[in-house]
């Protein structure tokens, strides 16, 4: 492994800290080598700010004269809140930037580079590009289809179903499982259920386990505002954000009641007779999210399946077998044909705990 | 590792080439080494003739004189088909016997090892015992409970579906998951479908890409004997054994019928409306049957499931989504609470292909 992969490799994982933290900017991580030997690190703080390069440039100090920055995503070259990274890194004497792949993000584009390139500064592309691209992916994907990447976890007995008849689900993975889902929360900007899911399981979606962190969005799905007031949500909506996604037809008085309780709304329209997946999720990367972690019910699952807007789906199955009585994972999807059924590649699997984790991406096998 | 462990893992290994090939007897593995060299290597013959000893020592010869042999189960030592493996290990001078468990067969239990050390030959039981029960639990179950072990099989979607709401369902995994399929199935001494599958798939359930082998044989549970004398398990079953267990009420006419194609019919008592799952597996231990491997449908799986008839499951998930109208891996299981739900502890898990493989032992977690 060359050098530059190598600190490619640890600005990536250092970047990795900031992922549902920082939006609506990227989570970037940076790594200021001199004489092989680090010199500052750094990656974009909570709610986006400070950048990544401006924590490892203070961190370096003097030593970032003559050193190179290791930057997962093109430095910034706009003045935005911050001034652009691009200054800081010619003002600090740097040398050589090695930076994965250009932000796609129109203010920046290729300019960063340009603007390092001017200052004399030796500028590598390319290192590590397919990582930070995935790393990335949430972000690139607001900036350029204007809405939030979308992961679908589901987790169901052998068979495919996630409660028995009577709706009970607590617990059907383990409790190794429960903690890779936290883990995976924290990971997002925000958490998405259903209403149906919220009615039936009144869950927290917190992140636990994880010490304190910048918790991610809770948002539901609800058409009519018809979740009760006295769930978790509702109640803890003053501590950690609640957004209500809702119809046009949703009634005035639940629209205070939830405005009451310190939710947010947010207006979305109808298709038929659910909102509209893609225009819920353009809205909300309208609201700065990048990364959505989406964990049922069945019926926003399918919607959103239908709609070709899951970019990755994570499963856990558990040995237990629930029968065709139980509630399927997924709702209806109106499919005629094989051919026609959504397909994704399996990135990876293994054991957790008693159960089998599985994570695939969007779209058929790669030939 | 221990020489002992070393050679037994050897033969272990030996005796799993016959596995699905030796019913009714164990398929038995066994290794004779003389100096720490091999000078022997045998495992049981298809049908269960030659004995793995015998084997070994016909290749052993007279380097068989001082050595040890370590055999996966307890040499027999009744006068059955075949002269007792006992008489012949001291006949060879074997000086050592290294063998991991009792055979449970009335004829053999503990009568194989006294009758060695009374011949002064010195017995060591208990090394890899663990590894041997797993590969003798058919023979064993069928010794000891009067059934075969039973292998249920379910490859369906990541939602749990087996076929389309149409009933298309080829294919929802990739090849390489089938080809492994297809070993699982060699493995076995009989692959066992329901009659609806039979109907649906119209499938030859012989093994295919691994080379000339005593093929399983094939069973339909068909408690009216209703599966198509056009289907391809009627018109090969000259070729490869067809059985068909059927309720007393299937017409008279097709039992001729049946007859007639070459397949063998097997009349089992009704519990309810279906065949009762325990009667049919005793009826397929009676004809000597081990391990019996069920690749569903749905129906035929919820009956063993709920019988807690299922000693080991394999899963097959596909990165395919088929939705709540595709149609269900299992049928209903009648649970009304979780905790009745049959659990498995799972013991194996990894892609095969693009698909994910996870295989469970029946019985919850091990605390």
């Amino acid at each position: 492994m060359s050098a530059d992969v190598r600190h490619m490799a640890h600005a990536l994982s250092l970047g990795r800290r900031g992922m549902g933290k920082t939006w609506p900017n990227p989570a970037v991580g940076c790594v200021i080598v001199s004489d092989d030997r680090i010199v500052g690190r750094g990656w974009t703080g909570d709610g986006g700010r400070p950048h990544a390069e401006t924590q490892a440039l203070a961190m370096a100090g003097a030593a970032a004269r003559g050193a190179t920055a290791y930057v997962t995503l093109e430095p910034c070259a706009h003045h935005g809140q911050t001034p652009p990274c691009t200054e800081a890194l010619i003002a600090a004497g740097i040398a050589r930037v090695v930076a994965p792949v250009e932000d796609s993000d129109a203010r920046v584009a290729g300019q960063g580079f340009a603007a390092l390139r001017a200052a004399g500064i030796e500028v590598v592309t390319g290192v590590l590009a397919g990582e930070a691209d995935a790393d990335h992916a949430g972000f690139f994907m607001r900036v350029e289809q204007g809405r939030p990447r979308v992961t679908l976890k589901l987790a169901t007995s052998f068979d495919g179903r996630i409660a028995t008849a009577t709706g009970e689900s607590r617990w059907i993975t383990g409790p190794e499982a429960r903690a890779v889902v936290h883990g995976m929360r924290a990971r997002h900007d925000a958490v998405l259920i259903g209403a149906g899911t919220a009615r039936a399981d009144d869950p927290s979606l917190t992140v636990r386990g994880w010490g304190e962190i910048r918790q991610p969005v809770r948002i539901v799905a609800s058409r009519l505002l018809d979740v009760p007031l006295m769930s978790q949500l509702a109640q803890t909506a003053k501590d950690v954000p609640v957004w209500i996604c809702h119809g046009p037809d949703a009634p005035h008085e639940m629209h205070r009641a939830w405005q009451g309780v310190g939710a947010t709304l947010i207006g979305c329209p109808l298709s038929g007779r659910t909102l509209d997946a893609r225009a819920l999720l353009t809205k909300l990367g309208e609201q700065g999210l990048t990364r959505v972690f989406c964990e049922g019910g069945g019926s926003l699952a399918a919607t959103l399946l239908s709609a070709d807007l899951v970019d990755e789906l994570v499963g856990f199955t558990a040995g237990i077998a629930l029968g065709a009585e139980g509630q399927p994972s997924l709702g209806a999807l109106g499919l005629d044909r094989l051919h026609e059924a959504p397909r994704f590649r399996l990135v990876e699997t293994g054991a957790v705990g008693g159960d089998v984790m599985h994570r695939w991406l969007r779209g058929p096998e790669e030939g």
